[in-house]
């Protein structure tokens, strides 16, 4: 492998450790399929559990299934918890939450060594955390691993969720070994780094984002009722045809975000139809349907359009459409003393840097409403993401390494004790 | 069970062997989930042959599956072939297919007692048949047994074919010991009686359908081609969200439909997702889209505008649509002798009659092809079919065994010879 002769052996040693790491259920076309307590999503836990231990970190399961290599250098202390998420979607990149567990792994690693040389002490412990089923496409919700220890998920209604064969978290964790008894570590501060899944920092030529808060997002399980029918022989007049209803659907999710550019992003990922058989005109479609906006007013504008829009279109279809679940989060800033540490790191280190607003929900989103958060992007090419081709490149996830090793550090340091 | 008092003692045992037999694969609302090459499909078409042989047929599995009730009443001539099939869609109804094979069977049973009696005798011998997997849910295409039969599909290509979950219909034919190895009688002539699956009997009042043709069709598999990306975090124009595409085909076939108010019927009836994953653009949409028409013309009209739609779809959801596989079938009539004879029979027996085209396809369809087939339905309440609330009277469907019961009688004597 080729790996740029400017790199330092631990950055080299990174960059071999981040193409190691991505074997772990490879595709065909350079991406991975490691979805949450897959097979590869167990034999990647071990390797990292394997890398960690090597450096001294002890390695524990918690309820949820969350992964943490602690360091205790401050006896009885709480942690600064930095981490991301190594589960992945079907046919997906490599970058998206591995690359942040492994710049944790790594930033720890360096920390460690640099007390155990003995230059400075901690004031605070150090938690490296791979987050549990992050992504969510085989068990939902996303996020499940970080809501369950930030208390906003039950652990009961985690284990007991099932995938789409039936298997219950519980069962999928036991079955990789990773259901622990760890209660968890005590957070005084979080760090995460990821990718953008964007293109803005790309575009302005920007090494470090600086993640100031999330946009807004409105969320919907909708399913649509029609009836079955011939597809040949029932009149077109007598038709209550539910993928007719959802197809409308999704076309008026476009329009919206046609109507307000840039400022609204819509989407409906998941769609299922039954009984789905070439004859037979749908009885039930479910999909899920997003908005998600930076503007709290323009979200709420759009949301009363799309509402609207499900009225006309049960009359139009001939059928009824029915809400089944909702989720909705605000515009919520990362705390704003940790942006500005993370500034000041940046221009420290003479990488070139901004602010910007996640789009995506991450595991920091909710680890920020218990304790400061610092949330930290390298640029994605193309801005392409949850693709087999998403990409950064080494010199950026060295950068970010670097960066994100140095935010760490202030943070044990206490840097935003008394802030 | 409440059966009208005005029934002969052999039309109540039609209606009660009807409802013994709508208990296979009985779903809770009334309906009945008989895919084929089910336990179901298979434990019904083991009653079937209990129920033939106690009435002296023999019967024989042929190498595609179908299922043979064989009276030979003039040694080495040619058969009569009367039948329709036994498996249905998924939360289907009781009527469709399974009326016509106990009609059928019923029919001949009535027809041996006769010859039996001495009072006439046959020209030809008479065949009740059980077509294997006309409706197509579970392995692609429908009609398949009728297929093979006429020679239009190979048969190793339908024993090869695989459902959803990877099992070939060789395997699962075997799985419910139903893959024989007679090569089929020698037909002379075919007749089947259908429900109607529309409106336009019951609209007219009429107890028996003559059907003349079938609508032309064409039949799509297109494939919409996207790309991967993060539904909240990729902006809206670098998107290639091919479930946009698809759901504006959906549409499109709709408003095809519109603009030739019931001379045109239009459908998709299934569509396939992926990655189907909530936080993740669709990539890949698999759907197949039909249009019928019992004008040609128009169905031509039809057609070149749902292709210049797609060219536009093309550009305004930046997806690509391939056409996979596509299967057209043009107007073509059943023999008017048998229509004429038919009408003749109606007339004698005082039964209320009208031409009709078929929208749907049936084994009739293929059997045309190949010799003289009579083709008849008897009304569906308020058209619904392909769904558990259809329905057809019991008078209804005792006026078609009847109706039947004379043209099998009438094709066995040679009624059609030298017509």
């Amino acid at each position: 492998m080729t790996i740029t002769t400017s790199f330092t052996t631990q950055d080299t040693a990174f960059v071999q450790d981040f193409r190691a790491m991505s074997a772990f259920g490879a595709t065909e076309n350079g991406g991975v399929d490691r979805q949450a307590a897959t097979i590869p999503d167990g034999e990647q836990r071990r390797w990292l559990a394997g890398l960690l231990e090597e450096h001294g970190f002890t390695v524990k399961f918690d309820h949820a299934g969350n992964q943490w290599g602690l360091y205790e250098a401050v006896p009885g202390a709480p942690y600064v918890v930095v981490g991301s998420h190594m589960d992945s979607q079907p046919t997906a990149g490599r970058y998206d939450g591995a690359y942040g567990v492994l710049a944790a792994a790594h930033a720890a690693f360096r920390l460690a060594a640099r007390w155990e040389a003995g230059a400075t002490a901690p004031t605070f412990n150090l938690a490296v955390v791979n987050w549990f089923n992050e992504e969510g496409s085989r068990f939902k919700p996303s996020m499940m691993g970080s809501s369950v220890y930030t208390g906003k998920l039950e652990l009961e209604d985690a284990l007991n969720t099932k995938d789409a064969a039936g298997v219950s978290v519980r069962d999928a964790l036991d079955a990789i070994g990773c259901r622990g008894t760890y209660e968890g570590p005590e957070a005084a501060y979080c760090a995460e780094i990821h990718i953008e899944q964007g293109r803005s920092m790309e575009r302005d030529g920007v090494t470090i984002g600086l993640v100031s808060s999330n946009w807004a997002a409105n969320k919907y399980e909708f399913v649509v009722h029609g009836e079955q029918a011939h597809t040949g022989s029932t009149v077109i007049a007598d038709r209550k045809d539910a993928l007719l209803g959802a197809s409308m659907l999704v076309v008026a999710a476009r329009e919206l975000a046609d109507r307000f550019p840039g400022v609204l992003h819509t989407s409906v990922g998941q769609l299922n139809v039954y009984p789905n058989s070439p004859v037979v005109v749908p009885s039930r479609v479910n999909l899920l349907l997003d908005l998600r906006s930076a503007d709290e007013a323009v979200l709420a504008e759009a949301d009363a359009l799309l509402h609207a829009r499900i009225t006309e279109i049960e009359q139009l279809a001939n059928v009824t459409v029915e809400k089944n679940h909702s989720h909705s989060w605000a515009v919520t800033p990362y705390q704003p003393e940790g942006v500005e540490l993370a500034a000041k790191v940046a221009a420290d280190l003479g990488l070139s840097n901004k602010e910007v607003m996640t789009l995506a929900g991450h595991d920091s989103t909710n680890m920020k409403d218990i304790v400061p958060t610092v949330m930290l992007f390298v640029p994605s090419v193309d801005g392409i993401s949850h693709n087999e081709h998403e990409y950064t490149t080494d010199q950026d996830i060295v950068a970010g390494l670097t960066m994100l090793t140095e935010v760490v550090a202030r943070l044990c340091d206490g840097a935003l004790e008394n802030s």
